[in-house]
């Protein structure tokens, strides 16, 4: 196939190297044979490899608005992304190609970020750094996790991946999803319809889900307030999935115990936005899921394993439900 | 026996209760009947109790004067911490009294800590607090631990469970303790000896030591140095095993990329104190070992742990080695 990789302008860390592509066809056996590939950076570049490329290996967003008009082979879309709610609406996509994600690849990274910001808020670390800042020694005790109630939102990769973490700490998991059915690492899972019931009981809320129309803004100030007081929020989907405004009125007012939050609306956090200066909160950078080492030759094991399943007749594992959202 | 419990004069989160005390004898079987117990809280109490107790339960370090004086029947004190490096020398102490830690306790919470603050180190949240105290949005990317070398300074409680941990995300994890004897969540022992020849291959450094003559300032300015560049920095044994203001100093040439440290010289940090301002350090206020819904339940535990080895003959499990010095 005519494949091209478009790298990113200016994202260093996460530039596709031919060592990389060359890594990826030993391990995909015959079906990394007999691809023409090329990699590019600027919208020159990608403009004549769409020419008479097949498959395209990129961060669409940057790129779409190229895709309709300049690219008149193009077969299937490999985005190096798991979030595409950035992509909506998808009048850019023109019918009859797939657009296929890199989601599951996050989960090592996540799935460590995820539980550690569980224990860092059993240890009270959001106190800690908020005393430091003052200059302020004072001895506050923390709690082992283990017997201690984690509800996890969104049991996908990042989710899923937690939780199972929790598990071998000995956490009381349970998981909220669109359908009530069994996840291998929840002691229960409910319907995300049934959300409120479990917050009264939620000592740690990790939120985990995908970004859609049903998950906007689904923990909403009223949502917060139903946890306990001191209970501890985290989040790693999506900004506008939590009511961020409620998050920062609630740990100044000490109803939330802590917060870590990897994900914001907007980004970057502006400068001299409230954000900065809420106590008793620990803010990343949106990179909680990144880790440049692993995401490259995980994204293209995934992509081989998408186009195995399309010779097989398969639907590719990752390829997006448009009915869902992702 | 006459058993004697004396709180601290002011850390309400670790005063003994009756019904903590009850438990604890519930717990214990047929050795848990017949005691004669007090338990007090000021020196007074103390002193009355101690005309003719045979136990004495306690945070020695406010009390020990009181001992020699007035303890005419003493025959055992189990003391309520691990560490007692605070109490040497031990002239205080009456011959034929025998002292008792509570170490082993800490292991729960403090191996929860160490972990927490490896994962910590490996997604950066030490440069992301010190980004977001000056209120700046800037994406860096940390790494899964799977594969990553951590070094464990001391194999007891705390350390072990730390190494164990490590093992349970993939970790490679190489021990350093006073005999080059095998453990079973290291890859690897090597004899505190040989210290130097690890640091730097070492990308986490975890130090989970006693404070004794043998350990005193054991990581000097020279050995924090060997470590490579960018290399992340634990402490949840004692600030004195390290040289501290090496610390401060490599952390802001960047030559140690984090740290987190639960124990200072001196403690509490004083106002003003550079500590508070190092950048890419996370201070915890020595609290990092103790749960206070675990700690006493777990020390009672130990004492008629040790008491049973006693009567049986044995050597109680936490008896002070004082050729150890821990």
């Amino acid at each position: 196939m005519r494949i091209h990789i478009q790298n990113p302008e200016s994202d260093p860390p996460f530039d596709f190297s031919w060592e990389q592509w060359q890594a990826a066809v030993a391990r995909a056996g015959d079906l990394g044979a007999g691809h023409s590939v090329t990699i590019g950076r600027t919208k020159a570049d990608c403009a004549a490899a769409l020419h008479d490329a097949e498959i395209l290996i990129a961060d669409i967003a940057a790129i779409r608005a190229q895709i309709p008009l300049q690219a008149p082979r193009l077969k299937i879309i490999q985005a190096t992304v798991a979030g595409i709610d950035g992509l909506a609406p998808f009048d850019w996509l023109p019918k009859g190609v797939a657009l296929w994600t890199n989601r599951g690849i996050h989960a090592g990274k996540a799935g460590e970020f995820g539980i550690m910001s569980v224990l860092m808020l059993a240890s009270r670390i959001p106190e800690f750094v908020t005393q430091q800042r003052a200059g302020q020694w004072k001895k506050l005790y923390g709690s082992v996790v283990a017997g201690r109630r984690l509800t996890v939102l969104g049991l996908g990769a990042l989710g899923g991946t937690s939780a199972r973490h929790a598990k071998y700490f000995g956490m009381h998991v349970t998981g909220v999803r669109t359908q009530e059915k069994p996840h291998p690492d929840c002691d229960a899972v409910i319907a995300a319809t049934d959300l409120e019931t479990i917050l009264p009981t939620t000592e740690f809320l990790l939120v985990a889900a995908p970004l859609t129309a049903a998950t906007r803004n689904i923990l909403t100030r009223e949502r917060l307030k139903m946890l306990p007081r001191g209970a501890g929020l985290i989040n790693i989907g999506r900004g506008a999935l939590v009511d961020q405004d409620a998050v920062c009125d609630l740990l100044e007012s000490g109803h939330l115990g802590g917060a870590v939050l990897d994900v914001f609306v907007p980004e970057p956090v502006p400068q001299n936005h409230r954000l900065w200066t809420t106590k008793n909160l620990i803010i990343s950078p949106h990179t909680c899921a990144d880790d440049p080492n692993t995401y490259n030759p995980q994204t293209l094991d995934t992509f081989f394993n998408n186009l195995r399943a399309c010779q097989a007749g398969r639907l590719a594992p990752t390829a997006v439900d448009f009915t869902r959202g992702f």
